[in-house]
């Protein structure tokens, strides 16, 4: 007895449209509803980070048979291609064993799962705008504008619209609700690499392309045709800033200095720099994220993180399922199911939204950073012959189900380790050898 | 010209009103807004903690001539009074040097500080809420209610309005505004020791009076009537708690076994603990606290902090403290003295709130230790000796104008220290040798 409820999911993104598509799996009547347009009659660009699918968000698509479909449009990043100042490109492969994360355009992975979506059954009110949530009796109001705002009745509402939800606005007000919303000292901005003429690619479509200048960096994903989305992280105020950067004179003298590999791939830099809105990157907290057995909070509504990790999505298709799996062995008990999907995912959101903040870092300076690559190479040679006791923090994060607090805990008690590893004076000349292999052999064992 | 401005200060509170006082001597007319009917108008009782001024408080009561009459109001406390389970006193002093913090209910105080305010020249818009403000023009639109409300025009506004300010509610709309707000598991309910019959006190009148449980503790704080306001601090779920203690055979017999000695003491213990309300304890932070040239968050709006250093109100006095420094030398450069204001202030109530977390520890726990007691005396002869290298934490927090953020990172690296002194395993018996002044003075001068 999965299917009698009447479920109201809000906000048809990403995680919206396939938690749809899961709760119409286990027989459930959805109402999908989104504030905008159904994405496939709109132009959708200028204003986005590509997606990169990785691990987790496959298993949630596999699990409602999707998987297949949705690589299709996808491309397979098995390397960062790291540009430094002099256009020299050094690649780095991101998995032990060759494993890639897969780019896509947030716009077109949109509009195949809510395609999905509707073939699996699910309803859809687009152009409603939520105004008020009732939390005890699970009703929305809703419309195109306040005006002609109507009450919807439902039996159980998701939210899933994203770090500045109108659910969770609702729950913010009650009594102890812990809540933080922090935003980053950078913005960013949506620029392009156009296709050649033939279609192809301009630059490597298998790689993550990064350009690490420390305080700002700029990143290009490849797109199906042919295209890559790049994006400009950098201060909104500051030497080199939003703010400072304010006019094409600027703008190529910065790129020229900095990037100037990519002047000759980006033909329209300037119309895109000065069209495109700057976006600000921010982090929300918060607890619960349910309300009884009838209203609960999923990926960025629950826990909106910055985008260094491309884990955003993923983790919000893990929510997913959790929940899934939940409602599945939950016996229809939806106090508990609620209960046990929030206590089961909390932690893990807190723990990506860490390692999310952590890696601008790593993004923006240590790709550059000889030693460390080194440390990269050690822990890929040790990981190879002591694959029960290692694997590296990225591989880890997007290549494995492992849940993201075990993974931040045994990332750090890596990290120390190291660190000492990497302090021994001689290490660019023995890391080859067994000693240093010994040496993280003892370290591990002493814990 | 300092005096040619027009300034709304929101928020009738402590803060609020002591702040209006301030602006008045500079010169400025001032208009002080609350919601609530005028204190001294009203019967305020039964959901307050009550308030210790200690130095910082002092010194901003100083600054506009009105410590002696505060002071008249207040009792001074030497001491913590540590109440055992089988009603054995222990005294715990609070200064190296017999200084006091002094304990004054919320309702007399801020009266009297209203009352001071009216004097020099504050004028007053009672029953005024707020149900808007313009950042841009630094009006209020205020009123009775809704319908009733009218817009007012200032020059600035400064939002005093306690941890859930309305101001702040509009401050926070912008974009990249950081904001949390953080629940402690703990909630809290008044509760009264009233005074013998013939107005005199029933225990200690200057002490602070703690019945430290680790989970959950009381404390009870002197007034002028010979009754002690006494808070219960619980946590609001599990097995000692607001929803567990639910009848009042399970509050006498909770109070049997863990306050044998308050059950004389309060007559009105079960009516007290049915009738008030239990409130609940929230850390906010956010940034920026300033508006351009007009807007300010100066007190709780700013940085409302857990209870348990005493030092809330004091953190706020403190606000307005460097506000009229700032105002007194900014040469009418309001857009500077904003700045100026919230980046001195910024550091310490980030510092003030951390402290205050970690005390409940100290209070619930530490204070019942026997090795904490004994820390606690070796810091004290150290610090005699060594006057000029050392001063207990609590001390430097009660007793000093060392800024907070100073004083958070010196008491870290003073506690590293007494760490080390304390695991000296026969500390017990050689504490008071030179062979532990010496020790600790080597472990500061390795630094």
């Amino acid at each position: 007895m999965q299917g009698d409820k009447n479920i109201a999911v809000v906000g048809a993104g990403l995680v919206g449209s396939l938690l749809s598509i899961h709760l119409r799996k286990l027989g459930f009547s959805v109402m999908l509803y989104d504030k905008s347009p159904d994405i496939r009659t709109v132009n959708f660009s200028g204003k986005s980070i590509n997606m990169a699918i990785s691990t987790r968000g496959w298993h949630a698509l596999k699990t409602v048979g999707i998987e297949e479909e949705i690589r299709e449009i996808t491309i397979p990043m098995d390397k960062r291609a790291i540009h430094d100042q002099d256009g020299k490109i050094t690649n780095q492969p991101y998995g032990i064993n060759g494993e890639a994360i897969y780019s896509v355009s947030r716009g077109d992975l949109n509009r195949k799962i809510i395609e999905l979506a509707e073939q699996a059954g699910t309803q859809f009110r687009f152009n409603h705008k939520i105004f008020d949530v009732s939390l005890e009796d699970a009703t929305l109001l809703a419309g195109v504008n306040e005006e002609e705002a109507k009450v919807f009745a439902h039996d159980i509402v998701f939210g899933a619209d994203g770090a500045f939800s109108k659910i969770r606005q609702k729950m913010q007000r009650q009594n102890r609700f812990n809540f933080s919303q922090y935003f980053l000292h950078l913005g960013y901005k949506e620029l392009c690499i156009p296709s050649n003429q033939d279609g192809t690619h301009r630059i490597d479509s298998n790689s993550f392309h990064i350009w690490p200048r420390k305080d700002f960096m700029l990143i290009a994903l490849p797109n199906m045709d042919g295209s890559f989305t790049c994006t400009l992280f950098m201060p909104f105020e500051g030497t080199h800033s939003f703010e400072t950067i304010n006019t094409e004179t600027k703008l190529k003298s910065f790129f020229e200095t900095f990037f100037p590999d990519t002047l000759e791939l980006m033909p329209s830099l300037i119309e895109d720099y000065f069209t495109n809105p700057t976006s600000s990157l921010v982090t929300t907290q918060c607890y619960p994220w349910v309300y009884k057995d009838r209203i609960a909070l999923i990926g960025d509504a629950a826990h909106a993180i910055v985008p260094f990790y491309g884990q955003g999505m993923n983790a919000g298709f893990e929510d997913i399922t959790e929940l899934f799996h939940q409602i599945e062995n939950g016996n229809n008990d939806w106090a508990a199911i609620m209960q046990e999907y929030q206590k089961a995912r909390k932690p893990n959101g807190d723990a990506i939204a860490e390692l999310s903040f952590r890696n601008f870092k790593e993004m923006g300076t240590d790709t550059a950073d000889e030693m460390f690559l080194l440390q990269k190479k050690i822990e890929a040679k040790f990981t190879k012959k002591h694959p029960n006791s290692w694997l590296p923090l990225y591989d880890r994060v997007s290549f494995t189900l492992q849940p993201y607090s075990e993974v931040l805990e045994i990332g750090n008690r890596q990290q120390q380790i190291m660190k000492e590893v990497m302090e021994q004076p001689d290490i660019k000349e023995i890391w080859q050898s067994d000693a240093v292999d010994e040496l993280i052999l003892k370290k591990l064992n002493q814990e």
